[in-house]
């Protein structure tokens, strides 16, 4: 089957840009002592997590428990849920997964450590990797750096079923800011936090074993902090419209290129200036921002309604009713979660159909 | 089950706010000549299909030919595609589609009518009903109201296979006009340019069967205008934050009740301040703007990324991590379109599991 056939609208995933962007982190990296732990909510599919680990990778990180075990099912023996786990019953489904991978959970409050401790209990023999989420400046989830972080790592590591892993550390705010200096001065700052966070657990006796953290618009100045040692990027497989609108050219982080498509359909010509795509909200997030027309950088898409995508076209420019066209998500992760799987497309022939086993995995 | 056992984020339907919002919308047109043909799209569920039946709809619209799929397959007997539909294999099921069920689908463009014309061709033993769709002010597709219109429905007349069945006039961008002067004038145009099209049809010898449209912020405009046969309100069973930012007093229209929900839990409280709840991106769209908290009112969700909400508290709120809590989404379609079932709840007591069979159904 040739892309032309494929009915609209679709999640196209063009693999020889895909696979050039797994090959250029892999290659940034080389050589650095970080490893690779890419985020999974990106992409939300085992066959995608495999060939990251192909290239290296030490496992992947998830948001959710449900994330996790579509990963663990679909093969990944190492996962990271870089997020807090909170609830009984998800407790109880994480302390389960651990006996069929290598599992590890963040925390930022002590009653969620004991709620941990207690689910894992002693019937599954496991023990817990749980790491201790520190605020480096996106001011989200994670305890402030310092004491607050010292006083969970020493609950953690008194706990029976649980040890202390490390610290995770990610500047999710710093990862769109559009300039290179801006960034980089948003990840030094966080370095600051982790390192005094380091300093405090070194003093109090505890060994910090790992930091983990960055994303696609920093990843290199964590690597490059001596203080990270692993890195969580995600979105660099695909690129999206809103990382494609940061500033790259001096970060040394290789210019990734656009992956993954909506494909679309023109199914209305109303006047000379309006195109009507039948992508819209249900088909192409737009929580980042429109998506783009990828091979007509001109045309404007202006507009989102449920089931509608309208363009605005200037001067002579062709698109009739029944044409096909790529969009550029405006962002990757929210636009993935749309759909059941990607149609893998490798010099305009569909070479393979992945499903998206964790698309709605949200609890 | 009780409501608080329910794990998180689920999409959460109230019973009985819901109920009450189909009788007021059956209650609020009776006595009316307009017919009730609720849009599908809102909620993507046959079971909710049947409910609107039950109260007098004379069956739903649909956007996509994968939607009117999944509501045939769930015992809904008439659908109107209130959409264009593009391309040889969504016009082949589509006729197929006819055979099942009375269908009908929406046109602007000559070669779309020929094309439709030959998918049904003679193999399927069906005459498809065709509406033309008219500009009526929100300049997304359709033909702009008068000659364009006398012509595409002179072409639907003379097609073998099809039947001109009247005219589609939906005025999207007048729903959420936060007025309602400003809202009844927009009709008040759209009523105009539907008129015109009639006259004109007339004037060509031309009978024009059904005129339908109408959102849930206009309903009552076009259901008074003499002009509509058929109102097209689908969000008023759900209503959202977007919808409850209209004015509604003098409009006529009832008070509509928030019947759907995202059901949250508190995963960090990093600070008095700040709460964090595990719905984001993925849990609630915010194409039109962010969820709202249902119960208090005071509290802010400040920021959505893709797994996490930040909640902006003052004074001194409880809020402690575990807690669960309502949102009301910012856009019900698309939140909708999140998730694979609403858990159906009646004070406090799981009621039902309603599949969301056309989630997804985007094609």
């Amino acid at each position: 089957m040739t892309l032309s056939e494929v009915d609209t609208p679709a999640l196209i995933l063009e693999l020889d840009p895909f696979e050039r962007n797994l090959d250029r982190l892999a290659a940034s990296v080389a050589g650095k002592k970080v490893k690779v732990r890419p985020h999974a909510k990106s992409h939300k599919c085992p066959q995608i997590a495999l060939a990251q680990i192909a290239r290296g990778a030490v496992g992947v990180c998830c948001q959710k428990v449900s994330e996790a075990e579509a990963m663990v099912l679909g093969g990944v023996k190492d996962v990271l849920i870089a997020n807090e786990v909170v609830g009984a019953p998800k407790l109880a489904r994480l302390a389960a997964l651990a006996r069929q991978a290598h599992v590890a959970v963040c925390v930022d409050d002590a009653r969620n450590v004991a709620a941990l401790d207690a689910a894992v209990g002693e019937e599954f023999g496991v023990r817990l990797d749980v790491l201790v989420e520190v605020n480096v400046g996106a001011n989200r989830c994670g305890v402030e750096p310092g004491a607050r972080a010292v006083e969970l790592a020493q609950q953690i590591a008194a706990c029976r079923n649980l040890r202390f892993a490390g610290l995770q550390a990610y500047q999710g705010s710093a990862q769109h800011l559009r300039k290179v200096d801006e960034r980089r001065a948003a990840i030094e700052q966080a370095v600051g936090r982790v390192r005094d966070t380091v300093t405090a657990l070194t003093k109090a006796g505890i060994e910090c074993r790992k930091v983990t953290g960055a994303g696609t618009g920093t990843y290199l100045f964590e690597a490059a902090s001596g203080v990270y040692d692993e890195i969580q990027a995600g979105s660099y497989i695909f690129m999206d419209v809103d990382y494609g609108r940061n500033e790259w050219t001096e970060s040394g982080i290789p210019r990734f290129e656009h992956s993954l498509f909506v494909w679309t359909t023109v199914m209305s010509r109303p006047t000379p200036e309006r195109a009507v795509v039948d992508a819209g909200l249900k088909a192409s997030s737009v929580d980042s921002g429109m998506p783009r027309v990828a091979d007509d950088p001109a045309v404007e898409y202006a507009k989102a309604s449920d089931e509608h995508g309208v363009l605005r076209l200037s001067g002579q420019r062709g698109y009739a009713v029944g044409d096909k066209l790529k969009l550029i998500p405006g962002h990757c992760d929210p636009t993935v979660n749309l759909y059941d799987h990607y149609v893998c497309v490798r010099n305009g022939k569909v070479e393979a159909l992945w499903p998206i086993t964790a698309r709605g995995a949200v609890w």
